[in-house]
């Protein structure tokens, strides 16, 4: 539960920010061994399905691609619009 | 780029683990305003999306939904066949 612990802190540490409807989408994936890395296709798709509940701007999207080691890390986060 | 730091040293308290292939996907949901709940029908689409990519076995995925107040966390932790 370290990672939930963690979301409600960074919550905690925005509650001062404006009160907007937003999506955090992180993707960590520990390869055993070297294999090719889907992410990039991955994110797309994701984006895919999370616009069949919201709708999302191409400019609210924010993404992030880290790779370190046999670690790849996709970070994405994505600001819904006002309703 | 706090969350990335996080999944660092999340992976380096793991380092004694063994080195399976894993995928961890969280999708922090903070609703600006109390809407309807889609995650436990977005969990099941993001898991049909990452077996185009990836083996899944049905008892491979942990999977731990929470509210609290305003924000939704859904967390997924796959642990993937070896090859």
């Amino acid at each position: 539960m370290a990672l939930l612990d963690f979301f409600r802190q960074n919550k905690k540490s925005n509650s001062a920010a404006v009160a907007r409807e937003r999506l955090q989408i992180l993707v960590a994936h520990d390869r055993g061994r070297n294999g090719p890395s889907y992410l990039p296709q991955l994110q797309r798709e994701l984006l895919k399905v999370i616009r069949k509940y919201v709708e999302v701007d191409e400019d609210a999207v924010n993404v992030h691609l880290e790779n370190e080691g046999n670690q790849e890390i996709l970070e994405l986060n994505i600001v819904l619009p006002e309703r």
